[in-house]
């Protein structure tokens, strides 16, 4: 077990000596640690080898010159000049937020950026702002749509964050697909089958092989199978990749680039780099906040005290196991694994930094 | 196998003679004709029977004022005065791409509406100009949140076009279930059972019964159950409710009134009627349009091209079938069930107008 602190600033070290500002290494440091307390540990620490490759190989800028392409009130596309995702994440939505406060909304597409950690971190942005947050990104191709074997789409997922009054805020953040890459890992290393509808193998049949993604095969969207609605979860994927991608001018489908140094990126000059889209909503633009936040504590309330499931407990809403884990990890420390502290101690000594204990 | 016209002719004809003006008995016939057309009966002419009943029972008024309760440059919350929700909803998408045209972005939330057939009907209407059209609508409660067995979301759909170039426009619009009612009714009559995945029983068990729903039982949300991600469909059935309620003050959860007359409405003085969402994007509000356009090409050609899994053809794009529908139909006739002429016949003949041979 590791304090917040300790595994913060180890996190913002490695990031200001690989030559981040101060401003930087504290947002990247801040979101990986985020998805740490909040149990999302496939997009925490585990991914600074990631970045760190990928700055090595010159695929990650740390000295970004992020620019605004184009603009309206409610609306811009910003290039990310290959930075850090969360560098170039954090602005973008900032932004969002600011045309929000000025015109009711604010609605920004990112373009040649990168792998930018959990999705909800932006969308909680917009909180305490009174508004409602929105974001998305693409990613690497791993997913085939509905009748087809190609790697065409990434876990491209989507969230969203409301605010309540005395209940705590909702907060949606999930993949467009029935389970992440990590997940499928694991169990290939436990020795476990896949079970039914999560991928399918390189002709386009199901499979239970968690390992089939190296021989051909493909993660199937949300749905499972075309009886179970996976056009539905293709048509989701399909919009994450259009918002952050066809309108900000980024690698779309198989032209995304790969968040790990040691896939090569795909050529095509035509599009840069990895695509994000934010949106921020005033509450205060549709009605007052105060009536709003009162009217979304009761729909919090008519949803977690519902009747549960034989078997189970209580209903939950979405962003409460998060919110758990954020209050328990943080009074209580955040397990890490010995490997990933191996790997963070590795990175530290190659940078000549004090590593963790 | 009828002409387009002679069903849009009756039906605007009914409306007509029900009392809705020139321009609204237009735009129920034209949206419900959609429906016929792109091969979506379920939201079709045999919806007529329960509009007309709903108005019978004065729960439809068709003479609305819809008036704009609140408003900013990019946003407005819109109230529907108990009007048919195809007239509710063509002014809100309208009112969204006026503010598109203004700054960029434009996003309605409609109250106190109805049913207002398929979702993508208005998200469509953003083509013409340019723009991503999205649309959402909750719907009375027949699906239960993930680990509950109360039935808390509709079937929730949402709906987002996309305007090409050479290529037809993509256009997803799908709900946020595995499948829609209408369907295990179909099951249900003619002796079959359930897949898994589709419903569960009064204790949130699952089931196979298609019959399920009169006894308790529930529709899962897209996904199916949680281990293939059923929390994922929750989540976003519930951020339609709350886009489509919680921001106008529409009817939300348990309290979104049921789309036919036999069922009564559930008293919750606190909100009005149905809510819808709409958003419309101004393409060159991100880039110029004609490069957007030539991209978003290449994203569907890539997607079509793809290689078939198996056992399939050709891979599909979000819009490709119902698309084929809309031309097929158009030249050959739209086959209509004899039970429905019928039923239709039987309005027309109660209303003292012709009806169809």
């Amino acid at each position: 077990m590791y304090t917040y602190q300790q595994l913060f600033n180890i996190t913002k070290k490695i990031f200001l000596t690989i030559g981040c500002n101060e401003a930087d290494a504290t947002t990247v440091a801040d979101v990986l640690l985020a998805a740490e307390l909040r149990g999302i540990e496939s997009h925490g620490m585990l991914r600074i080898a990631d970045y760190y490759n990928l700055w090595k190989t010159k695929r990650i800028n740390v000295n970004p010159t992020i620019s605004v392409v184009h603009e309206t009130p409610s609306t811009a596309v910003i290039d990310g000049d290959s930075g850090l995702g969360m560098v170039v994440g954090k602005k973008a939505m900032q932004l969002a937020i600011d045309k929000a406060k000025a015109v009711g909304t604010g609605w920004v597409s990112a373009r040649n950026s990168n792998h930018f950690g959990i999705a909800g971190y932006y969308s909680m942005m917009a909180l305490q702002n009174d508004m409602i947050g929105i974001t998305m990104t693409n990613a690497n191709p791993l997913v085939a749509p509905t009748f087809s074997v190609d790697r065409l789409l990434g876990t491209n997922p989507i969230a969203v964050a409301v605010p309540a009054n005395k209940q705590p805020a909702f907060v949606a953040d999930f993949a467009t697909t029935p389970i992440a890459r990590g997940k499928l890992d694991l169990m290939h290393k436990k020795g476990k089958k896949a079970p039914d509808g999560y991928v399918q193998d390189k002709l386009g049949n199901p499979s239970n092989d968690p390992n089939i993604l190296t021989q051909g095969g493909a993660i199937v969207p949300l749905g499972g199978d075309y009886e179970h609605g996976s056009h539905k979860g293709y048509c989701l994927g399909s919009i994450v990749d259009i918002f952050s991608a066809i309108l900000s001018g980024a690698g779309y489908g198989p032209w995304v680039p790969p968040s790990v140094a040691y896939l090569p990126v795909k050529e095509n000059t035509d599009v840069k780099g990895t695509g994000h889209f934010f949106g921020a909503m005033r509450i205060d633009a549709f009605r007052p906040a105060s009536e709003f936040k009162e009217m979304m504590d009761k729909w919090i309330l008519t949803f977690r005290n519902s009747k549960p499931a034989e078997g189970h407990e209580k209903v939950l809403v979405p962003g409460d196991p998060e919110r758990e884990n954020e209050t328990l990890r943080m009074k209580e420390g955040i397990p890490v694994m010995p490997m990933l502290i191996e790997k963070v101690n590795e990175i530290a000594a190659e940078l000549g930094i004090e590593g963790l204990k």
